[in-house]
């Protein structure tokens, strides 16, 4: 009796929790058809207000983050993770100069993208609407929901957001004052919906709202994404790791590979775009590998039997390290032999994200690019340059790694889905 | 111990199913860059050649159909099936025409589809490549085989198929004679794979291989969608149901409308374009329904109370018609007194696929285009346009009722994704 009890409960607890995140789903499917008809200048004058809300509230937001940080630290989390967790008057400020960063940019939706009449008469438009409801998965960083908000508001959708259980409490206040500055510029509040159970059951039933959810991106590590894979039915835009390399081929400029290869490393080593592999020209290696190892005495390098011969302090290599986004201040080294062996190694162990060559041979050049599977490819170029804004399109919801919609960094454009309108005056098939 | 015996047995049969697919898998992903790099007059000797081959072989292809016939029949499988399945000499010059067609078509892959300079000189292209490797699960009809073969070849994809067990003898046989067609052109046969497991079980792995598949398309029933949205974990284009209404407004001319709907309900009921509902303004349901009925009298209609008494040979309409996607000669009939109910009914039963709407007032038009939430939205012309070749594609692939990287018609340009290439002179990050 007592365990037949038990598991009655636990079911009824799944099913009233899938019956909340269908509740929120249909709420965000009601908003959707308003927002979507929303005028520029009234979304504009709402994140403008959300802007200055954030900074009016900052008090507010601060202590709330401050509870998120003392239980964080009660947890035992690294000072990695509570650095990203943290929120300073400094970051509220970034993130309200996002919102008015955003209000600047032109709004897509209603853009003709292609038209066409037929030889019937019926006239064909493309026209960019937004997508719907946006739901986004992501990780601690309490920017990203004013960051998603902004964009989604922006594109005329519907942000659908759950963050982590970590940083709830900050993620809540940054999301009330959204909400309210909202409602105050007659947006409706529910433009913004943020999940407040953020447990791991809740995060399976979100991912599978598929009556609700237009498009569904993840903004965090390789567990994330590879739930999404098993348990989304919503489709999705995976915004997956960066494994960059840098090829420097054997016509290279040495100082300007130098460059890129320092650049691409150690600009800034935690972010998705940062150089994490670099392959050699075998004519060029004695040179360039002893120049980097004196240029990022901080850097750790670990490669093959001929680098570690050019380079002593380059360490041993093992196959797991080709393959790994180290996210800091380590890089893999790999010498080759020719331009195919290094198209070879990069579409192995790359992850479709960004590939850089340094070549002053343009048909080196060519061929990398044609060859290379990836979202982005760059010739003579810091891998640092993929990203939103360097790419002209004002601000990012995150960098595809898939093929379908989007590949690369994805901006409100984006964020919207192309209808077909067709007009005619009375005809039928024949 | 033969419990366990046996255990073990069904897990190495799961696991040598699942190697098995992993290895077809491994052979697309291995000949995907090949494609990408095939010139365009290749590709479109190798389609010629291929259309061919089918002519040629007619009399083998009809033998291996024969065989599917004979074990459906002996299953008891519907005439409708059964015509399906059926390949007759005229039904392969119709596929042998279709490769024709697309060889003709333009080569969507190098397409720049927009290009920038950014202020720091970097120049910014972007530029249509093939998705790779493109899977494609299907029902019944065998020539589905060779048309999504030609789309995928013409645009640089590998064809990666996993067609019914009801036609495997006729796929076998048509994809035979395809990849030897290809060979004979040095186009790689691995262009076209057909996965030759048609069990349940290996058509669950074959929506899993997400280290080797770019993209997975549906073209079949409600039970395949939802199998795909359960068990996918590569992105999918789904081509859902078309529960498309029209919609006849108080000012429509009522001979246009009586035209749209007797042309989109009759002209080819079994297609996802047909009409199967029509949302009728009272003001001037009085008049129109009588002659819909008079102007159809094979299909039959089921409405609301208000239909039922304009028309006695109306049925009543349950929630589930209104909601269905007959297929056939039966029609749903529901009368709003406004616009805004006309367009509530809509999205509120409609699939997303293609909604109509008759009428003479420009903003009611504008209206139903803004706020039906659709693929495709119609004025004054029949739902049956929506179709590839009547949008100018060409061909179609499917009808994509998403919302990500295609709406609608899908042709061969949905068929690549767009590449980043970035070029530089040295340019680093500040």
């Amino acid at each position: 009796m007592e365990a037949s009890g038990a598991l009655a409960t636990a079911g009824g607890e799944a099913t009233s929790r899938r019956q909340a995140m269908e509740e929120l789903g249909r709420r965000a499917r009601a908003v959707a058809p308003l927002l979507a008809a929303t005028p520029t200048d009234r979304k504009n004058r709402a994140l403008l207000a959300a802007a200055d809300g954030l900074q009016s509230h900052a008090e507010g937001l601060l202590e709330a983050n401050e509870g998120d940080l003392a239980a964080a630290k009660e947890a035992g989390i690294s000072a990695t993770l509570l650095d990203r967790l943290r929120l300073t008057p400094a970051r509220i400020d970034g993130m309200a100069g996002g919102l008015r960063q955003v209000a600047d940019l032109p709004d897509p939706v209603g853009t003709v993208v292609a038209s066409d009449v037929r030889p019937n008469g019926l006239r064909i438009e493309q026209v960019r609407v937004p997508l719907g409801v946006v739901a986004i998965v992501y990780e601690s960083r309490p920017n990203v929901t004013s960051d998603a908000a902004g964009l989604c508001l922006k594109s005329g959708n519907v942000a659908f957001l759950r963050g982590s259980s970590m940083a709830i409490r900050s993620n809540l206040a940054i999301a009330e004052v959204l909400r309210r500055s909202y409602e105050a510029c007659d947006v409706p509040a529910d433009a913004l919906i943020l999940v407040e159970d953020t447990s791991r059951e809740a995060a399976v039933e979100f991912m599978r709202l598929s009556d609700y959810v237009d498009c569904l991106i993840p903004r965090g590590g390789p567990a994330l994404i590879r739930s999404i894979m098993e348990n989304a039915t919503v489709p999705f835009i995976l915004d997956g790791d960066g494994n960059c390399h840098v090829y420097v081929d054997r016509t290279a400029d040495l100082d300007m590979a130098e460059a890129i290869v320092v650049n691409g490393k150690t600009q800034r080593p935690s972010v998705c775009n940062a150089t994490e592999s670099i392959v050699l020209h075998a004519e060029v290696a004695a040179e360039v590998l002893p120049r980097l190892v004196r240029a990022m005495p901080t850097v750790e390098m670990v490669g093959d039997e001929t680098s570690r011969a050019l380079a002593p302090s380059v360490g041993e290599a093992d196959e797991a390290d080709y393959g790994t986004e180290f996210l800091d201040y380590k890089l893999s080294v790999r010498v080759v032999d020719s331009l195919d062996a290094a198209i070879d190694h990069v579409n192995h162990y790359g992850t479709r994200h960004s590939e850089v060559i340094v070549t002053a041979d343009e048909d080196s050049a060519r061929r990398f690019c044609a060859e290379v599977d990836a979202a982005c490819v760059l010739v003579n170029a810091s891998s640092r340059f993929v990203d939103g804004e360097e790419m002209g399109y004002g601000a990012e919801i995150g960098i595809s790694t898939q093929k379908l919609h989007v590949r690369g960094p994805m901006g409100l454009v984006h964020l919207t889905a192309v209808k077909n309108v067709i007009r005619g005056d009375g005809q039928i098939r024949p």
